[in-house]
Order: C-alpha cells, then sequence, then structure tokens
C-alpha cells in the first residue's frame, strides 16, 4: 500500500467511530506514539504498540464519546496528518469538553513508526 | 517568544491576509522549506530564506486569492501545524482551485528552521 492509501484507509476507519482497527492494523511493533503532554504521572510518549494500545484504552474507558468529525488526510511524502475534532465527556468529572487535534503520521515499510499529536487551544 | 506564542502570531498575521511577514519575521536564514511537489522543474525543497521568499512570491504572482480561511494553531513542542484553506484563481489558465493544506513548523531558537506542507484531496 502507498502512504496515501493507508492513509485514506485509517481516515475511513475513524470516520465509522473506529480508532482501535488503525492501530492494530498499521502500527510498527515498535512505534513511537508522543502526546504534547498527560495526565500527571503518565509518559506523554508510548514505546511500542502494546503501550500504544494501553493509551488508547486508558484513553476509551476514561471519556464517553458524544460525537466526532475527521478531516483529512493531508499527505507528504513519507507523512500524512489526519484533524479530530471530538466532543467528549470525562466519565469521572462529568464535564464536557471539546477536543481539537492534528494528528502527524510517518510511515515505515507499510506501518506507522511514529504518531504525533497536536492539540489546538 | 515561546513556540505557542509564536505560532498565534504566525497564524494572527495570516488571517489578515498577511502571509509574507510570517516568512520574514520568524524564517531562519537556513530555514528549509518543504512542499509535496511542485510544478515540473522546480525543487520541491527550498533552502534558506532567500529561496523560500522567491518560491511565496512566485507563488503570489501566478495566483489571485479570492478568499483563505486559517485555522490553528495546534501545538506539540517544539512543533506547531497551521491549517491552510484558500479559495485561488491561477492566472495562466484562469482556472479556479481550492488548497486544502496543513503546514507543520519546527522551532529552533526562536525561528522557523524547517516548514512542510501537506495537501489534502
Amino acid at each position: 500500500m502507498t502512504v496515501n492509501e493507508i492513509a485514506q484507509d485509517l481516515v475511513a476507519l475513524c470516520k465509522t467511530g473506529d480508532f482501535e482497527t488503525p492501530g492494530q492494523k498499521y502500527w510498527a511493533d515498535d512505534v513511537v506514539s508522543v502526546e504534547p503532554g498527560g495526565p500527571p504521572g503518565m509518559d506523554p510518549v508510548s514505546r511500542g504498540k502494546a503501550a500504544a494500545a494501553a493509551k488508547g484504552e486508558w484513553w476509551a474507558g476514561a471519556h464517553t464519546v458524544n460525537s466526532t468529525s475527521v478531516d483529512g488526510p493531508w499527505v507528504n511524502g513519507d507523512q500524512f496528518t489526519v484533524r479530530f475534532h471530538m466532543d467528549v465527556t470525562v466519565k469521572e468529572s462529568g464535564q464536557r469538553q471539546v477536543m481539537d487535534e492534528i494528528a502527524l503520521y510517518t510511515i515505515k515499510n507499510g506501518k506507522i513508526a511514529e504518531e504525533r499529536f497536536f492539540y489546538g487551544g
């Protein structure tokens, strides 16, 4: 698959509300997943497929997703970006939040070698 | 200035329709500017402030800008992203085009060391 085909497939899956399959399908075993920050005590950098999946499971468990919109992809060489806009409720606090993120994916050998998330204000 | 302050200033300038000042203000002397591709015979990689400015001047001369919208920034560490949506007319052909791009900026020592453009569509 080309980088563009992977990008299109990832976006198509996310648009159906499936944010798990893209990782399982495209993360490299040694994927590095980088958040700008994280909750206290949580490393913003997850290394390896298991750690990236654990982060996703923690997130899914901690939030109720009210609605999402996914835009993109935008492609350059072996990298592409996707915009995620999510209306969520934090389960613990009941607080409703809007999350607006750009994800930057770097593809090597047909797999996601790195994903890096940028947060909007 | 912090990366976030540079990002906010760049976006604020672009929102006024001023796409020249951010480069003059924030490009490093050895900035690298990377397009996914380019017209035949044009290098997608511009190296140095003069080459980046020349690319901008070529672009501004070749297009009439009908309208623009600028979203962002989204920040992670020393990098940030901005979305540019432009309705332009190619002067030579008269053809109207919508350009939808994400720009990824990397800041070093308070200057843009690299800018990398991702194309949508």
